[in-house]
């Protein structure tokens, strides 16, 4: 039995198959055309280019932004002239094979990078090794393993999953995924979660103890992974397997079904979505509107920005088959960890603390905001949209945006074109400044949702990307619940409705303690909708307002840790 | 007339003295003694890194460990052997001259660098230049501008301060400073603030407007330049040198007086300071004690850590001079901005959310935090040294550091070894979490010290080195005052000292509010203590609540800053 990082719940069975890169053999030559040597370079950096820009745009539709991210970084190092044109002055100069001159001037880049010593340099020389190999493997006609291809009951034993292995991977035929490398946060694991295949990570040696083909059974929910099991091991998970299928097959009979309290307290549940496409996943887990819609995924991938036409297409689309259903739509939130590109934007020092979301939009009216507000307006005339304004930290902001919402209203007035008179616009209240002035803002805005990832990561002063303080990042620490039962009391006090759509919203833990604060909305990944509708449906808000008073006299996130999963144990 | 930006107060009258790097003119020369040109090369490295690091110690010394820490970056890349190692196989390759290798290899790297797009790249590439620079200087016997000869009553103009020219500013000869680049929080600007020479900065284009010798007037209060000017001004400006001369003069009287209030409320006036050697300034303005002494000065510029005995004879040290008055020590505050080359820390993607500070301490007991803190438990046998904790985030930190002071202090007990035996034991507020714990801080520590910079960093979610979203940075943002006045309404509740080490201790618009709110200590830049002493004598608190209540109805800093700006002007 291996020990490891939970990563993705659910119990996998099948047969190991072990995915590795397996080393190149370079060998240098000595070439006579020089012409002809260059063209077939640039005959395989074009082939990897088109490779890389089909994994990066599939990688984005199915699995998320930032594994296309690292893939639109080779794009640009593949197209950076001063590398190419180094390895051709290397072919041409030195008389040696593509291969040959690839390794040298690879290598010297990447160990350059590799001894800057900080993260960033690290990643640049992994990146540099992953674009040589990409090219040479073309150039010597090396195949990757096709992971598109494995039989079904495969569990994929690797060292990490790399962007190029997991844009292949058919959940039909992987029952598993594990690998040494990352953690509950990692790609790997955000991967395995998104296409919902039980995984364990941070397994340290794993790929040199287990054979290819060996009988594996992992229980992700537990991070556990059992390799050649007896017997007994085999029928305690077949069982366990059936009964994690079985409940989430139970968790059907909640479709259709209202979410309202055992005392009569109804709740909305809404869910995340980050495409037009995502809408039919929620409708498919009965989702009763769209908590968050994160326009950021529509300016992803593409060289330019979406026009006002595209977008308008986009929140149509999303508002018609919402039929009426509540649809908030956040408007672009980038900066922090996610770049795009043609945007222009600097890397800021902590870009988590810079010019992200609404600081940048204010500052782009014309070219970014103005659109985006544009297309939201017309679109809410299709259906019930609401505007949601992201990383508000004073008042000023969010009255700047507001005020160009009716600037704009005024023009669609006089052009005659439809759009919700009666549109509602909110905030994300996500830093401690707008948690502080909740009082304030309650008097201006038509709503709040809590992002949690964000108010926690501000509020504990912790980056959550970082593991080396991983310790302070829980939703569930005091600090964080003061603000969030804040926040909630304030806006209840002045009759607006209160979401949360960070992950928290969707966690055990945390929903006693948010329907007895008064949360009305609870917006999470659509998959998640049912289970919380069986939880929130078999609570009573009033005898839950006992336990919140409990727990908000710890002073510490274990006191508050233990005594839910008691109450949760009991309950 | 220049209108720029104001960067350290005061009036300056002078002659520009435009300092400019001269462009090298570098020549292809082929060589044909490989092995003498190989040592000439690297005798001008050698000396290159002599005179670098020289600059550096005097930089870290005079001036602060930033600057320090960008030559300390320098060293590093000269001593590279993949960097040096490569000119010198250009050298014996292509036989030519030294400053065409560097040249060559250099601009090489740089482009490559300044090419990444992202800021970090940009500042290698600047630093590779830089250093190239250096070394072909020293083999043309180039010398730059010595600023340390400039004539008395010179006025600086440069394009940019860069720690090469600031070691050698004599502030007896250098009445003002004016650059082309930089903002408030701009190397140029901290600088002249720290050697108290007028400066206005952001003076785009300047120097192509300016010539050398040219009488100038600036106004580093108001962030005007005069060229040339003529009587009227001339006589207005002398006139304003001489009341700001006065001004400071007449606060002279300040010395030796109690800190009380108008209506006799007793406030302790303290020091902020980096170094042992910082107390004579400290004793010369009359300081009631230090505030915060910041060790982690004592680990920078070295190659290794600071013996438990070092630490001892620099914390003794302090103690002994300040005679009986409290001396707050902050432990180890590294990460974040300031990192120390030889702590192996890695570089965070969010360095200001990472693994900093107490984070960092209490997983490096062993090595790091034990012997700091046994040093200064030591050292409390000498005077009234008081422990305090940074960067607080939870209850557990504190407790964990508490647990192993105790344990030291038994390990002392058993040794024989004297030491304050009630010593006391506090932390800094400056997350957002340990404000909103306050009151259950306050039952367990035995002070607080509010860090104003990063509660408002934390708070307001914004970097504040990041001159993008700057308008968010502001200790009188609404957000920020709730918090403080909460801190400081929780430690009052328990009967605890609350002090305030950050820069906003010293704003005029900010200390009516503090004394209002019940702060006890202020601790500030030691040339600030006077005029702090001069204002808070002036004021009643009980006149001082009425402002206050005021204020706190405010919900936008520009509300408040009108109603103190107005307040002042008044009062």
């Amino acid at each position: 039995m291996f020990k490891g990082t939970s990563a993705s719940a659910g119990i996998g069975i099948g047969k190991a198959v072990i995915v590795e890169e397996t080393e190149l053999k370079i060998k240098k030559d000595t070439i006579t055309d020089v012409d002809a040597e260059k063209a077939r370079f640039q005959r395989a950096v074009n082939q990897a280019m088109e490779e890389t820009d089909a994994l990066a745009k599939d990688l984005a539709t199915r699995v998320g932004e930032k594994e296309a991210e690292i893939l639109n970084g080779h794009l640009l190092l593949l197209s950076d002239p001063m590398l190419v044109g180094e390895i051709e002055t290397s072919i041409s100069g030195e008389m040696v094979n593509s291969e040959f001159a690839i390794e040298t001037v690879c290598n010297t880049y990447a160990d350059m990078f590799a001894s800057m010593g900080d993260e960033l340099m690290q990643q640049r020389a992994t990146d540099m090794r992953d674009i040589k190999t990409r090219i040479q493997k073309i150039l010597l006609g090396v195949s990757s393993v096709d992971i598109g291809a494995l039989p079904a009951g495969s569990v994929i034993v690797a060292r990490d999953l790399t962007p190029s292995m997991t844009a292949g991977i058919n959940p039909a035929n992987v029952t598993g995924i594990v690998t040494e490398l990352g953690g509950k946060t990692s790609h790997s694991a955000i991967l395995a979660r998104a296409l919902e295949i039980p995984a364990v990570v941070a397994l340290d040696g794993i790929m040199s103890q287990i054979k290819d083909g060996t009988d594996l059974i992992l229980d992700g929910s537990e991070g556990v992974v059992f390799a050649d099991p007896d017997q007994a091991v085999r029928e305690e998970y077949t069982a366990k397997r059936d009964a994690f299928l079985k409940e989430k097959k139970e968790l059907e009979q909640y479709i259709g079904k209202p979410t309202v309290t055992k005392d009569g307290v109804t709740i909305e549940l809404v869910a995340n979505i980050g495409k037009p496409e995502d809408v039919d996943k929620v409708l498919h887990y009965d989702g009763e509107g769209v908590g968050l819609f994160r326009t950021e995924f529509l300016f992803m991938d593409r060289n330019s920005m979406p026009t006002e036409e595209e977008q308008f297409e986009a929140y149509r689309k999303v508002a018609s088959a919402m039929n009426g259903k509540p649809v908030i739509i956040r408007t672009l939130d980038i900066g922090g960890d996610k770049e795009i590109p043609y945007m222009g934007l600097e890397k800021d020092e902590n870009p988590f603390l810079g010019y992200r979301a609404i600081r940048f939009c204010l500052d782009r009216k014309d070219d970014v905001y103005r659109p985006q507000l544009r297309a939201l307006l017309r679109a809410s005339a299709f259906g019930n949209i609401r505007i949601m304004v992201p990383m508000v930290t004073c008042l000023e902001e969010y009255r700047e945006a507001k005020a160009l919402i009716e600037e704009i209203k005024k023009e669609l007035d006089e052009a005659s074109i439809s759009y919700k008179k009666d549109i509602q616009v909110g905030i994300m209240v996500e830093t401690a400044a707008a948690s502080l002035m909740a009082d304030a803002f309650a008097k201006e805005v038509d709503f709040f949702s809590i992002g949690t990832n964000d108010l926690t990561q501000y509020t504990m002063s912790v980056d959550r990307g970082n593991d080396k303080v991983s310790y302070l990042y829980s939703p569930l620490n005091p600090a964080v619940l003061r603000s969030i039962s804040h926040v909630i009391e304030c806006g209840r006090k002045e009759g607006i409705m209160v979401g949360m759509c960070g992950e928290a919203a969707s966690d055990p833990m945390l929903i006693p303690l948010l329907l007895a604060f008064g949360l009305n909305e609870f917006s999470m990944s659509a998959s998640a909708i049912l289970n919380a509708r069986k939880l929130i449906t078999g609570y009573s808000t009033q005898e839950l307002k006992e336990v919140a008073k409990q727990v908000m006299t710890f002073v510490t996130v274990k006191e508050v840790e233990d005594y839910m999963k008691d109450f949760i144990s009991r309950s």
